[in-house]
């Protein structure tokens, strides 16, 4: 398995707080050893760091943990293998083009005979069972609408081949296009919404304690998904099981 | 303008001391302050880092000259904006999927009247023409081959769009699918090949020297390819203009 973390803001938001969490997990504080990989939207651009090597361990990770990189919508990845050997082409976040947008998919879990569903116009590069079904659901969406749907007609079309492939298996996945944050979830993933009056939160996998109100402004929305808990002085809510979330400047619509 | 820097080896090599000449020229020792970017291959695997930030003030550069990130083709880009913005989406190099390959195009120059070319699979997410041609390129490609074709079908191919596109203006291009390094030069590329015996080479652009025979093995082959020579004490050659050249392990094919 693996462990996913999102992050959707109204504000260029510094996510080392929440990454210092997450890649610790990756060797450390917990077994997802077998690679990470994060991906940060900057208006329509979107770029990505990759590495096959532990994220506790890794010298790119270990410069993300201290290098304040704003952005508005994160999606990051801590990689146990099951399916797809260990190797730079298997981490996820995995990234495509469609509409002109830099679509980003993360997922853990598997999904049995996703493999035998038909692909069209993507095709894998790795041989993750979860980059199959990224390439499946946007060859799905592709084919359904020529350009940029409007957004409650997008939401319900991912909402419906999610729901389809969830039946699959264990499907717990953040994507993104640049403006929303879909979260899809049939086992586990918390979420978060920071807002005023913020407070102070401490990390579960290591002593680091940051105050939010110290490093924001009032009028800032900061909403975080992980498929744990990563503070351990907040309540995190579970989203609900079977059913597409959607962030959009860190609120949950 | 901007300036381009590439590299295909027989062995994963390390190209810390050519991209230190690189960034160096993005806003230090050249006025390439646009942004940079650069891919390195690792199997059918693909990693890019872009920065919109100069390469010479950058952290994620400082990192890059620091860490030895072993590839077999590496392609970079120092960015002097003329058409598009100084933003993430529009720093090079680009990247699209194509027959399940991660494929990367980085160009220097201009192309009048490219973006009139229609394009059809593949959009782009900024407002490069570099962009656009690189849609366009692979567009064609796809529309040409359901699947990967042999070696000698691609690079034909490729050869007569790229020709086709050089009538346009400037067009130095590095691209690549991860097996081999494609340069189109129709005004400045140079390359050199180095193997054994190895010897010392000295950048243009630092005090810096390096010793490839301490660095290497007898059978290393390494091909590098720069808008302008990297090192003062070597022979750099220009690529022939007019037509598409194909390094494959270090070898000019």
């Amino acid at each position: 398995m693996c462990e996913l973390m999102g992050m959707s803001a109204n504000v260029p938001t510094d996510v080392r707080f929440s990454f210092a969490a997450l890649s610790k997990r990756g060797g450390a504080t917990g077994p997802h050893r077998d690679g990470w990989g994060i991906a940060f939207y900057e208006g329509r651009g979107a770029r990505a760091f990759h590495d096959p090597q532990p994220s506790a361990q890794s010298e790119i990770a270990r410069l993300l943990r201290d290098y304040p990189l704003k952005s508005e919508i994160v999606i990051a990845h801590v990689r146990r293998a099951n399916r797809g050997r260990v190797a730079l082409e298997n981490t996820h976040p995995f990234t495509r083009e469609l509409w002109g947008r830099a679509w980003t998919f993360a997922h853990n879990g598997q999904l049995k005979g996703v493999k035998k569903r038909p692909l069209d116009a993507y095709r894998p590069i790795g041989s993750t069972d979860s980059e199959h079904a990224f390439c499946w659901l946007l060859g799905r969406l592709r084919k359904r609408f020529k350009t940029m749907p409007s957004q409650a007609a997008l939401d319900r079309a991912l909402g419906a081949l999610c729901e389809d492939l969830s039946q699959l298996g264990v499907f717990n996945m953040l994507m993104s296009e640049g403006r929303t944050l879909f979260a899809f979830c049939n086992k586990k993933l918390f979420y978060i919404v920071r807002q005023a009056p913020f407070g102070v939160a401490t990390l579960v996998d290591e002593d680091l304690r940051v105050d939010f109100a110290a490093e924001t402004t009032p009028t800032d929305r900061v909403a975080v998904v992980a498929s744990n808990p990563l503070t351990r002085d907040e309540v995190w809510s579970e989203l609900p099981l079977g059913k597409l979330s959607a962030f959009r400047a860190g609120r949950l619509a």
